[in-house]
Formats: C-alpha cells, structure tokens, sequence
C-alpha cells in the first residue's frame, strides 16, 4: 500500500477502507508517512467528508493506537459523560457527587482548557492539594471507595488522536465534523466506559455555532459510540450564553458548590439534573424519571455535596476553599472576600434595553485575558481569576446596572478584558425569545426535540 | 498574515488575494512555511480550484521566485514553443532547425523525461558530444548565429515550482489543472520569450486523457500568457498513438532527421510544418498559409537539414550518428545495422484484425522498460534503446505482421517490455474511424474546432 493511493481515494471522495485507514494511521504514529502526506489527507477529508461507519472505524483504529484502559475493576455498568466545551460549563464537578452519591459509578478522565473554553482538571486544580495524576490502581479503587474519581489521562490514551490533533490545528482543518467526533470519541473509546452520555453544545459559546451542524456531530458520535459496541445518548444543549453565572477555576468551584448545596443558577442546576439522571438511568439505576428524581434528592439531601468534599479529600484537595466562603450565599457574593492578592473591577451598563443576545465565546476570551485561561498551551493559569455575570441574556437592564464583575490578581489586565467583555453584549429594544436549555436529544432511535 | 489563514480561504472556496500567493510562495521557497501547510493547500486548491485571474497570478509570482531569463540579445520577436509532453514526440528537434531556416530565432530551454513521456535533452544527449549545458552569453550568441539553439534550464528558473511540483509530487496533487498551468507557464514566463505556442496533446499517451480536459488546461495556459503580455496560442493535438514511428532518444533524432530531409511519416510531418507556420507567424513572418508555404520550403531545400547540422555542430554534437545510417531509408530501416552492443527484438501480431486503438502510455513505459527512459531521476539512460513501431492505429493486421522491433544493449529486458507493447495493442474486427491530428486551437479570441 501506498499513502500517496489513500490520499488520493479520499480525495476523489471514495470511502477508504479499514485496511487504508490502518495503514495511514499505524504509519503516522510511527513516522513512517510524513506530516505533509498526513496533512493532504486530512484536507482531503474535510472537504469530501466520510461515512458513518468509515468514520467508526477510523475512531476505532485511533482508539486502539495507544492503550485501551480497563476499567473492569469497577463494579457495575460504567457511564461516562463527554462535554464538546464551553464557557462556564462546570457540569462535571457537579454530575460526578450527583452519580455517585445515586449510586453509580464514575470514573472519568477529562482535560485542560484552551483558548475560550475552560477545562475540568485546571478547575480541579484550583483546589489546594488536588491531585489529578492518580495511578491507574489508586483510580479504580478511589472509584471503587468513593464513588467517582476524576483524573488527567492515564497512560498513553488515543496516541493518533494527539499527532492528528495537532496537525489539523496548524492546517486549517480543525472543523471537520468527521475528524471533530474521531477525536472526542477515540479518547472515549479508549477510555474504558461501557456507555457514553455526550453534552454537544451549540451557539456562540460553542465550537458548534448551530444546531445543525450539532446536531450533525451528535448523530455521528452517537452512531460511532452504536457502532463500536457502547451504548450512546447525545444532548444538544444551549451555549449561547454561559452556563451559570461564575466563568474561571476557583470561581466555578465555588458555584458547583453552590449548586450541589442546592443554591445555583436555575440553568446550571437543570442541565446538571439532566445528564445526570440519563447517566443514571444508563448505568440501570430506573426509568428516567426515576433518575431525575433521585439526582434532585441527592442535592436537596445534602448527599451529594457531601460526596464532592469526600472525592476533594480522597484526591489530596483542601475543600477550606469552599468551605471559608458562605455556602449559602449566592454565587455572585460567594467571592465578595477575596484574597488581598485579588483584585475585582465592577462593569456597570452604559445604555438601557433588553440583553438579546451574548458572545459567549467573547467572555471566554475575557475571562482568558483576566487570567483564567490559556492563549497557548504553556501560559499559566490565576486559578483566581474570573468573570461573574450579574445579567445575562433575556433580562432587561438599566444605564448603571451592574454587568458582571471581573476578577484578577493582575489589575492591569482589566482594561483588554473589560472591552471584550462589553462587547459580548447586544442590547436591543424588546424582550428576546426565551432559549430552550436542552434543545435536541439523539440516540440510536433518532431524534427527539424539544 | 498567517498560512492558517491563507489555507482556510482555498479550503472555504475563495478567491485568494495576490498578497496572499505571495506570502504562501515566498514563505515556502524560504522555508519558513512547512511542508504540511503548503500540502493542506494544495489539496485545498486541488478540490477547490483557482480562477483564472488568480491562476495567472500565481504564476507571475512563481515566475518571479527565481531569474527572469533576459533574451533582449536576441533580435526580433522571441517565440517559444511548449509541449505537454507525449510518446514520440520529437517535434522540437524538427521545428527549431525549421523555424531557423525561415529567419525567426529560437532560443528554447528544454527539460528531461520521466516515467512513459521523454525529454527533448536527452535526446539531444543521444547525439555524441551535444552540450546542453549554454552560458547564457554563449546561448544568446549561439542564438543570434545559428538561429536556434536547445539547452537545458539556465541559473535559477522558477525554485518555487521546482519545490511545489516535487511536493505535488507525493501528496496526490499533479492532476490539477491550475497547479499543472501554473508549474508550465511560470517556467515560459521566467524564460524570457515574448510569444507561445502550447503544443497540449490528449489521449491515452497524454497527462490529459480526454478533450474536456485539456480544453480547459489550454484555455486557462493562454489566459495566463495573455494576461501576462505574452501572446499565446494552444493546439489540442492527437496523443492516441504515438507521434512518428520511432519512440527512444536516438531512434528519435534519426526519425527527426528523416523527417527534415522529407522522408518523415506523415503525422510527425503535419504536425511539425503546423507548429512552426504558428511560431513563424507569431514571429512577424507572414500570414499563416504564407508561414505554412515557407516551412515546408524549408524541408523541400534541405535547408532545415542543413540547419539542424549547423546546431548540432555549434553545441559540440558529432552527426555522423545521423550520417552514418541512409538518410533516404525510411525510419525503421534507419537502424537496421546497430551497433553490436544493441539487441532488436521484433514482435509479431498473433491474431488478426484492425488495430482500432493503442494504450500510448503503455508504448512509454514499454520504451522506459528497455532503457530509453527512467523510472525514477536518478536512472541512467540507454540511449540506444527502444521501440520501432511498423503497424499504428487504424492499420489491418493478419496473425504473423511485424507489429514493431524492441532495442535495447540490454537483451534481458525484452520479455516484460514485450508483454507491456503487446498489452497496447487493441484489436477490432471492423476498421477504426480516423482521429484527426489537430483537434483545436485555442487563443484570446476562443477555441476553432477541426
């Protein structure tokens, strides 16, 4: 076989076979076929796409070029939930407490945070002491002991995936749905969970700016997931405007905290109750109802914050940090002692009218800028810093109301960061349509709107 | 500027920017823009296409990466003459003495073979002593004494199409029509001729199988001379079959000398008094038929003969390889007494019929297997190896017809060279309809069928 043959079947819009897709693959992670033969391939596929099942065993072949982690040390059916990233999405911290302390299983391996969007393990990270790098040993059996675990990749997860990623980001083509739900779903794959529960966001937030091409990456990681023998639910859910009110590490800590005590923002206590109660049922616990109805039980409890500061403490993490601040305030008051180290900057509204609607993915690259996130893969992060939303799309505001408020331990980042800011806001004259939270659910059997 | 940028404008189907082309060729022959970009974009540009406007463009830009050849040394209008390249196509060696002899000047820079098609300098090479290897000054004055001379590239011709072509090469991205235009008309444009005459051939010896396709790769080469101030005209010509009888480096300077002394066959002939009444018209010479009259004069006199002796002297060549066989035989008798290194092979028809096409490009690679051309760059050449062909298309065969003679120095070539030239032949059992020799002819003003 012959790469220059692969490249040039895609390229005349054949399927490639699994042997082709073998061969490019093994000889990439070898070095064997060079990045500029990689790369034609690669534009090739994204401008003539491939098929579900193609695609499935492209995931497939990704998958198994690294380890494939056994989690069959854990009791019961393993449910892992996947999020495509956002700004604001602290679902993980909050999901995880809530599945456990229902009693499931979850042993989940997530990521750290680029550009815009955050990652669950610098969260974590912002709690003193906390411990990502858990060996595979200590993971299953904090799993085992605890509930739930959450860690950095052990092992040497998807190897393709990461020589692959990397060279679609300096090639222009990141955005090709097929090599989009190959990455995510390789790493899954490889991850070791029986069943999959995956939150496509979508909107201004999102990599996925509309419905339909979510929805078109949902339908292919749900038939990638089918194919590949795991069980897979996909929800379209709304990232054209932050989840919650808090955007960086310590302060989205502090509104899972918030939330699992049973005080969080409407929309974030909903998506959280949602996919956890699809995990749930997944994992064999009921109907979906009966799901629903044991996740709001663990909250209103105390269950589940309770199961959070068991996992904090079993990974190392000082919970003090969340425990210092009132657990009963509201978010936006949770931080209204600071450290002296920090410093916070208020923005108030120049006009009146409706908030119609919010560059979500603008108050990432704010927050980004304030500290909380990463240009390039080696900036550090102020795990302090952030942004806090007082206002959000669908409520009306007055000249001199507060915006949000933003946080940093680097006072001269304010001036950037607050333009950005300002300029994720669009005020109009009347009261915008409410958005729907979850707006597509997709599974084997199609989809189901709502 | 970033390359990133550059690619995902082809990648979305744009129209990209001449700044744009600039940055992309200057980066990549300065090395600062890797590989793996320059293939995202060609394979973007493969799927995608380029206007016209942008093609030429390119060009110009590619052209300008390295020396512009100055032929202002040279009196009166330069014409340069480009084939697409073929099997048997000696038509340079026949054209230059032809349009010499008739008063114009040609200063023609001429490349190599490879795989099935030949290369005019090494048949030149085929001739003992023949130096292709000119200083410019000894070229220009070579130029203004003889009235024509072929040499190889002079210094630094187009080094961006020389590092793209290579890149082409093995990322499956040769086949595209305006990276092919653009590879061919930058290096005319650097080589310094004021008018062209693009000899495109199609067929089953041809990089373009079909009409359609080389309609469009001549239509967009003479946009592109055009809009580059050079005056163009583009001929669609036959390259079904072969063109002459005699496919090998000096089994073709024999057949070109036979044909300037009138006893060439009658297609290579047509074609070559065609090519050169254009460039002699091109030139300032007369009206076409007026051209057409003098370039046959030119054969009839003997002194077009004259004149390829007097070019062949001039760079070093010894003629008596021509001299020394009958000048009046006709080609396939011309070598009937090779030297005793060379071995001949002659293959008979074993069934009878019309012979109602031929694989052209399986005659190539018949000649390339016997010694006469290379497989890869670094193959040495037999300049005495082979095919003479006796039966063509829309000839009738009976069971036991020479169909043609194989040579070679090396005999233990024959039997997969003969496999490869018996597989060319396709029989029917009813005569053939003729293909004419010219199919189009394309310039500014648009396409004349024939």
């Amino acid at each position: 076989m012959r790469m220059i043959d692969v490249i040039a079947a895609k390229r005349d819009g054949h399927v490639l076979t699994r042997e082709q897709m073998q061969y490019f693959v093994d000889g990439y992670v070898a070095g064997s076929i060079p990045d500029y033969q990689a790369s034609a391939l690669l534009m090739a596929i994204y401008l003539k796409g491939m098929s579900h099942q193609e695609t499935a065993e492209l995931t497939d072949i990704m998958a198994k070029s690294g380890d494939m982690v056994d989690l069959s040390g854990i009791e019961g059916i393993k449910v892992d939930k996947h999020s495509t990233g956002g700004v604001g999405d602290k679902t993980t911290l909050i999901l995880a407490p809530i599945v456990a302390a229902c009693g499931a299983n979850l042993a989940k391996m997530s990521g750290r945070g680029l550009g815009h969007t955050g990652g669950t393990l610098d969260k974590l990270e912002a709690i003193p002491g906390f411990r990502i790098n858990l060996s595979p040993e200590e993971f299953i059996e904090s799993v085992n002991r605890v509930g739930c675990a959450v860690v950095g990749q052990t092992g040497n997860i998807a190897p393709a995936d990461k020589k692959i990623y990397a060279l679609r980001d300096v090639t222009a083509t990141v955005g090709s749905i097929p090599l989009i739900a190959s990455s995510i779903m390789s790493k899954k794959l490889a991850s070791g969970a029986d069943k999959l529960v995956l939150d496509v966001k979508v909107g201004s937030g999102a990599l996925m700016k509309t419905l339909a091409e979510a929805r078109e990456l949902a339908e292919l990681m749900v038939q990638i997931g089918e194919r590949n023998g795991r069980e897979t639910i996909a929800l379209l859910t709304d990232m054209d405007t932050p989840l919650g009110n808090n955007i960086g590490n310590l302060l989205e800590v502090r509104e899972a905290w918030a939330t699992l005590n049973g005080h969080g923002p409407a929309d974030l206590t909903q998506i959280c109750l949602i996919l956890s109660a699809h995990m749930l049922r997944l994992a064999g616990k009921g109907t979906y109802d009966e799901c629903f109805t044991s996740a709001k039980a663990a909250i209103s409890t105390g269950v589940a914050a309770a199961k959070f500061l068991e996992m904090i403490r079993n990974q190392g993490g000082d919970p003090s940090v969340l425990l210092s601040t009132d657990e009963t305030s509201s978010p936006s008051t949770a931080v209204s002692s600071p450290s002296s180290a920090v410093s916070s900057h208020p923005v108030y509204a120049t006009e009146s009218g409706w908030i119609t609607s919010m560059d979500t993915e603008a108050l990432g690259i704010s927050s980004m800028l304030l500290g909380a996130g990463r240009q390039t893969k080696d900036d550090v992060i102020d795990y302090q810093a952030g942004i806090i939303l007082n206002l959000k799309t669908g409520m009306q505001v007055s000249e001199g109301d507060l915006l949000g408020t933003l946080i940093t331990t680097d006072p001269t980042k304010f001036s950037e960061a607050e333009t950005v800011f300002r300029s994720a806001y669009h005020l109009g004259s009347a009261e915008p349509a409410p958005t729907p939270l979850i707006l597509e659910q997709i599974d084997k059997n199609g989809i189901k709107k709502f």
